[in-house]
């Protein structure tokens, strides 16, 4: 391809961008900005695009068909699932004009994901044990109203996806797929020069699943995700899910009576501390929460950490909100800010993180307004829990419970995610299979998704450096940037055509400009190889590896020859 | 691919659609409803699409780069060109529940086209004379509100479609590209099939443009357009711009002196007709419209047609919408039902449909609530108009004004469009570029669409029989449909190795049910070759082309050698 032909090429943009991904991406010409978190992939942008979903597709072949699903869906489906209402990034459409809406007054709902509607087709297809398991996947638009979207191609409005569905006649069946998938993955990742900096990690089912999902995640300097190693099992968790102990904090004191002080105003821990000029690490900070079925719970964490809800709501196995100020005063007989663990009402259940568990003289809320207690001591002035959980946001230097030494840990970003769904789908659709001996059985499901475009933002977070991006061989644009300097039109085209006859993709910079901005948009596009002609290079050619420095002078065929070796071997 | 693998295969429907494309590519597994207008393509039918957009997309690489939009877009961009409230298929999005709606409340549109896009992206890339010509296109999904949705893949309200862009410096260079275009697309819907059924077809501009623009019309039975050949200069017209005359009546009557009826509650044709005891083609009737700008037009036509708007708002170079009750009382002094020719208001201005011209004796209303006029004659009771023009829809036996006989004509699908655009969009994005001379010039642009799901539908219209589709080679699912009958696993088995070792697309149905349901299946699912292996066929195979009845006896040689050779002629 020649650069006069690309049409969407390198821009000096004006616009700082938030993401190290968008910035380098947009001034390379790969990606246009639409509006924030949607954007346009350019000739150069579609190429990365459509290698890393090749190598995607080329894996997802051997485990499943590939189809192509509607964003639009109706309603009913989503209903019928009862997630209309609690995604909390859905979307829906309808008429956007008078003129429109006269035509059709219908609303339909924008897929974020495809469980809702794959559930029901898969139903028609496969009905007896003879037509599962069945693996359906396709690569096509998801739509999340994202709240933010500054993080460029790592959390989009509109993103690029493969999603697999599968259905099974049984929990076995269902498990062997899911541990062969996970091979899969972690194939694919190597294919795209993530294998090193790969591990898969536990995580939240979130709306899915109470089991654990499993994350891919690469280590990025940039990443949104924190990940925990428990060094012992060899198991990585995802923060929200990590076990932990807070470190503790050395109180060789002994016990001082207990007084309850006047703190007007003092709310948040943030007021309290200088008021009462004591460490967070000493107080008790007590939170209200309650549940669908009127259940009152208080949370009990040391003042500096704060509360997991994901944890919380899988140690009472139901989701839980904050409490509303009402509820609060029934619980506590105080206004908001003054809660704590010594009389709270009878019917209030207590969950004590185990960072409060060895603290002495320690501050809590007096559960009266205006009040607070210093120096409160377990089993003096209030019986000391049975039991202790963890139930804070795990925090860089939190304890591994298996080791008792700090977790080792490292920002991730999540490249692939993986669901067991169980029967919860199959159910709400009411898809059960004949088995061979004619009874109903339910049907076993499990989702896995890969943000394609997200990873084309991932790998620049992760390949790059301050002149540009630096792609691994098998996403790169073009194997080979071609620049050729002054009057050597005859002998650059002769090289262009060689390469393009030996099936070696090349990007040839034929533009008329100046030698320094030719190489610093070969620098910035990232291809591995870049060769240049130029009247000093007579008949050889200069070549330059993108990853690194040195420079050598090859005849033509030395060239041809080693990027058709580099071809096979994947090196370069 | 053995069918076993497929998962989603030809299904027994109990339900009725009401196109034949939809019907047969939903019974043989192509595709599946999700509701009306949205379809998933499952496994077959993906396949399908896929080699209709690797030609299409082999094409458009030789004119211009592939990107890729997203189906959202700011409002702002749809206000730019004033097309937000005008676009009657329009949709847009928004949060689809109250969580959604607190995490963002922004309203974006659902693309149903992207010259609103594409023109303020250009404008980044293309600002001077070195950058043009640019021509850019996507494969992607479009999103249409369309009122009613039964033609299966013809009409959806979310399709697959290509589209091109082109910018260019001059109108000469748009010209030509948009010449070379035409060719282009007629290369592609000659390697689709339909190069011997396809006719480059003159058609409205529609929205974008006062011009004709070009579709690509199939001839195809259950057309939804109607395509009238003037032949003296061999262009096709779409039904509503063809220019023509319908048939007159012969009248050879002398004059009768004129009255006005007591017709009342005679609002329609339909009630006067059976009132009056006349022909509807010795009526008048007249239609009030209303400018924007306030003019008010009263266009009359014979009483058997039917006015066309696109030819009126040619006329007079705006678009009139039909007047209210209350204008036409203003024009006619008479309460809707009973305008006519003869004692307009002075500020009303006549357009005369030729159909009226050589009526004697015609009735027209009265201008008068329940009255109407019987035996008025031009130029006795009323002035002749010194132009008629040419404002009723066109229809089947209308006469072409070049040759002065009934036009030949045939119902049509149309399968692409070309629209000549102008300045339109890069006016509203103010988006000129620098002349060679710096002058400071306007941008030219043309757009360009395929519908490639739609595509598929049309094949299918026009390639079945009674026994189901019948596909063109290039497009077909598989090249090979083997069935094998009975306890000859092994020698289908070796067949299908070696057909897979050749390159040659095999669905193996390998399933064990009877061969009845085999060869139904075969036939619907309609891959060009079928082979049968059975107990009786030997080590010979059993050959049968779909489109063809005969059965041969081949040896495995001859088998893949006419397969092979079938392969580079695209034979069979």
């Amino acid at each position: 391809m020649k650069f006069s032909k690309l049409h969407a090429i390198p821009q000096k943009s004006s616009k700082t961008e938030a993401s190290i991904n968008a910035s380098l991406l947009i001034k390379g010409g790969f990606i246009n900005q639409v509006m924030a978190g949607v954007y346009t992939f350019l000739p150069l942008g579609l190429r990365v695009l459509n290698k890393i979903e090749s190598i995607v597709r080329e894996e997802m072949d051997t485990v499943g068909r590939e189809i192509l699903m509607s964003a639009l869906a109706p309603q009913a489906a989503w209903e019928q699932t009862g997630r209309l209402n609690t995604v909390d990034v859905l979307m829906k459409t309808t008429g956007a004009n008078a003129l429109s809406l006269q035509k059709n007054t219908s609303e339909y709902i924008l897929n974020c994901t495809h469980e809702d509607v794959i559930t029901g087709l898969v139903k028609n297809y496969a009905s007896s044990y003879r037509d599962l398991p069945v693996a359906l996947y396709q690569i096509q638009n998801k739509f999340r109203n994202e709240a933010r979207a500054k993080s460029g191609l790592l959390r989009c409005r509109e993103f690029r996806m493969k999603d697999l569905y599968s259905f099974h006649a049984s929990k076995e069946d269902f498990q062997t797929f899911y541990e062969a998938i996970k091979l899969v993955y972690l194939k694919i990742f190597e294919k795209l020069g993530l294998g090193e900096t790969t591990v898969i990690t536990l995580a939240s089912g979130g709306d899915f699943t109470k089991d654990y999902s499993h994350e891919f995640q690469t280590k990025c300097i940039n990443g949104e995700d924190l990940v925990f190693h428990a060094v012992k099992e060899n198991i990585y968790y995802n923060k929200e899910v990590t076990p932990c102990l807070a470190p503790t904090v050395i109180q060789d004191e002994s016990q001082k009576p207990a007084q309850k002080i006047h703190t007007p105003g003092a709310k948040t821990m943030e007021q309290l501390v200088p008021m009462l000029k004591i460490a967070k690490e000493k107080c008790v900070k007590t939170i209200i929460y309650q549940a669908a079925d009127g259940e009152v719970v208080a949370v009990a964490l040391r003042g500096d950490r704060e509360v997991d809800e994901g944890k919380l709501s899988k140690i009472l196995d139901k989701k839980l909100k904050l409490a509303t100020p009402q509820t609060i005063l029934e619980a506590t007989g105080a206004e908001v800010g003054y809660a704590g663990v010594l009389d709270l009402k009878p019917n209030v259940r207590l969950i004590a993180d185990d960072s409060t568990a060895p603290l002495v003289n320690f501050e809590s809320g007096a559960n009266q307004t205006d009040y607070h207690w210093l120096n409160l001591n377990w089993d003096r002035d209030l019986k000391k829990p049975s039991k202790f959980y963890d139930v804070k946001v795990t925090k860089p230097g939190d304890i591994d419970p298996q080791t008792q030494k700090p977790y080792p840990y490292f920002k991730a970003s999540e490249v692939g995610n993986i669901f067991p769904l169980g029967n919860k789908f199959p159910d709400a659709f009411n898809y059960t299979y004949t088995s061979n001996n004619g009874q109903i059985k339910p049907v076993f499901m499990g989702s896995y998704g890969i943000g394609t475009s997200r990873l084309m933002g991932v790998l620049v977070e992760i390949f790059h450096d301050q002149k540009g991006i630096v792609w691994p061989k098998a996403v790169a644009p073009y194997q080979v940037h071609l620049v050729s300097l002054g009057q050597v039109g005859d002998k650059a085209e002769m090289l262009y055509k060689k390469l393009r006859a030996t099936n070696i993709e090349v990007l040839w910079d034929d533009r008329d400009i100046s030698a320094g901005a030719k190489f610093a948009d070969a620098d910035l596009i990232g291809c591995p190889v870049r060769l240049v002609v130029s009247n000093k290079t007579g008949d050889n050619v200069e070549w330059k590896e993108r990853s690194k420095t040195e420079i050598e002078m090859l005849n033509i065929s030395q060239v041809i020859e080693r990027l058709i070796d580099a071809k096979t071997t994947r090196n370069i």
